[in-house]
C-alpha cells in the first residue's frame, strides 16, 4: 500500500469518532471487534454487489485496544459503481455526504462508532501519509471531586493529587524533535524520531488533568508512555529533568509505566491545505519515481 | 420523615455523582439496583456493628431510571458510635471528610457512583427540605457532527436538526409560578405548582442542543415533559405558544411525549447558606408545630 489511488477509483474521506472501550483497537483484526473491521464490514454492506475490490480503508492514527477518538480520519477507494452503490444513485456520483449517515446507520446497535462526515477527497489526499500532525488528549482524575461517573470510561483515576507544575516542567524538556525510541514500543522498521509540538498540562473546570499532546506523527504507546512518564514526575517518583535525559538512553525506558488506554482520545489529525496538499502529493510520487 | 434530626444524632450532607445507566432510579427497591441501595448498603457495611438504626438517605432529587447526576445532594443521620466506626476513629467525631473516600471505596467496582464529599452538616440542613432550587442539564445531538460516542450514555439522539428559536420562544411563555400538571405525572398528595426559574437552550461547540432547567422543585417526569414538549416545537410540530396554553388545562397533556431519562442530569442543587439556612429551619419548626 503505497497510498497511490487505484487508477478509476474515487477516493473518499470519512471523518470518525469512535468510544474504544469495545473495541480491540483500530486494526482489523480476524475473531476480534475492531472499528476498521465494524466499518469495512457496513461498507461491504452498503456497495453490495456492485463492481470492485472489497473496500478498504487507510487511517490516520491506528489506535490501540481501548483507545477512543473524536477527530479520527480514513480514507477508502472505491470504484465508480461502489460509489453509486452508496450514494443510492446510478449514472451519477451521486450525494457523497450522505454515506456518513449510512454507514452510521449500518455500523451497529451499541453506538460506539459514528461517521461525522464523508466527502470526495481533495486531490493528492492520504489519510495517513498526508497527514502532518495528531493531536491526542489525555485525562486523569487525580481528586474525588475531579471523579465525573459518566467521564470515567475515557478518565484515568489516580490515587493522590498529582504536581502538575513538576508534569509541565518535565514536558518542556521533550518537545521538539528527538529519537523517542524510549517512549515507544519497538515495532521493525518503523522510525522513532518524531517532533513532539505539545505536551500541555492544564486542569478543566472540575478539575480534572488534561493533557493535550501533539507531534507530526507518534510511534507505538508513544502519548501512553509520555503521559505514564508525567505521572510518574507527577508523584514524585521521577524528577522533571529525567524525561529528558532519557531520550538519550535511545531505548524503551523502564522507570515508569505506559499509562492505561481508556484515558487517551485522538481528537484531530491536520492536512495540508489546497494548494499544500496537492504539492505534497507531488513531491511524493516524485520521491518514489526515483 | 419530617426532616428533623433524630436526639443524639449526627447529620452528615453527602455530595454525589452517578451515571445513572445501570441503575433502576434514586429510590431503594427490592430485587434492584438503585443509587439509594447500593449507599445504604455501603454505609451499612462501613458502620458495620455500631449501635444505631441502619443508615437512611434523605436525597435532594429523586432521579428516575436512566437519569444520572452530576450534583446530587443527600444526607444521613448517624448516631455517635455509627459516626466513629465511618471515620475509624475511637472517642471523637474523626475526619468526616474522608467518609467521602470511604463509601466511594466500598460502592462498587463498576465505578458508576462516588461521593465527591462528606461533611457535618449545617444547624438546620435537610438535603430535601432545605433545598431552594434544583438544576437539571438535558443533553440532545440532533445532527452528526454532534454525535459524540463517548457521550451517548448522556445524550438523546434526534434524527433532525431542531429550531432552537421556537424552543427558545416556547420556553419564555412558560416561565414563572405555575400549576405543572400538564407537565407532572400524577402523585396522589404531591402539588404541581412550581417555579420554573430556567428553561435555557444553547448549543455547545461540538453543536449539542443543551438546556439548563431550574424550578424551587420539580413534579415527577417534569423536566423530561417540558424537554419533550421543546422538542414537538422544535420539529414544528406543536406552535411555540401552545407550551404555555397547555399549562391551563391543568392536567397531563398527551401531545407530546416525555423525553428519554438517559439525556438528563441533575447538576446543582442550591440551599441558603449559613443564617439563612437556620431561620428556614427555625420557620419549618414553627410550621409543624402549630
Amino acid at each position: 500500500m503505497d497510498g497511490a489511488e487505484q487508477p478509476g477509483s474515487v477516493r473518499v474521506r470519512l471523518d470518525l469518532a469512535y468510544d474504544g472501550t469495545d473495541f480491540a483497537g483500530w486494526a482489523a483484526q480476524p475473531g476480534l471487534r475492531t472499528v476498521q473491521g465494524e466499518l469495512e464490514r457496513a461498507l461491504a454492506v452498503a456497495v453490495g454487489r456492485a463492481e470492485g475490490d472489497p473496500p478498504r480503508l487507510v487511517v490516520a492514527g491506528r489506535t490501540d485496544a481501548g483507545v477512543h477518538a473524536t477527530g479520527q480520519v480514513a480514507h477508502v477507494d472505491l470504484a465508480p459503481a461502489q460509489l453509486d452503490a452508496l450514494t443510492r444513485r446510478h449514472g451519477g456520483h451521486g450525494d457523497v455526504a450522505a454515506i456518513a449517515g449510512r454507514l452510521t446507520g449500518l455500523l451497529n446497535d451499541a453506538g460506539d462508532v459514528v461517521v461525522h462526515a464523508a466527502a470526495l477527497a481533495p486531490e493528492g489526499f492520504d489519510a495517513r501519509f498526508s497527514a502532518v500532525f495528531r493531536r491526542y488528549r489525555y485525562r486523569i482524575a487525580d481528586r474525588p471531586a475531579a471523579r465525573d461517573p459518566l467521564e470515567r470510561r475515557r478518565t484515568m483515576l489516580h490515587p493522590r493529587p498529582l504536581d502538575e507544575q513538576r508534569m509541565r516542567a518535565a514536558a518542556a524538556g521533550v518537545l521538539g524533535l528527538h529519537d523517542f525510541a524510549a517512549y515507544c514500543r519497538p515495532r521493525p522498521g518503523a522510525t522513532t524520531i518524531r517532533e513532539l509540538q505539545a505536551l500541555d498540562w492544564t486542569r478543566d473546570e472540575q478539575g480534572v488533568l488534561v493533557a493535550e499532546v501533539r507531534a507530526d506523527a507518534f510511534c507505538h504507546s508513544m502519548v501512553r508512555a509520555l503521559v505514564g512518564a508525567s505521572v510518574a514526575v507527577g508523584v514524585g517518583r521521577l524528577e522533571p529533568a529525567r524525561m529528558a535525559a532519557l531520550l538519550s538512553a535511545g531505548q524503551r525506558a523502564n522507570e515508569f509505566a505506559v499509562a492505561p488506554a481508556h484515558g487517551l482520545v485522538l481528537v484531530e489529525v491536520g492536512y495540508p491545505e489546497g494548494e499544500a496538499l496537492a504539492a505534497q502529493a507531488e513531491r511524493a510520487r516524485a520521491r518514489r519515481t526515483l
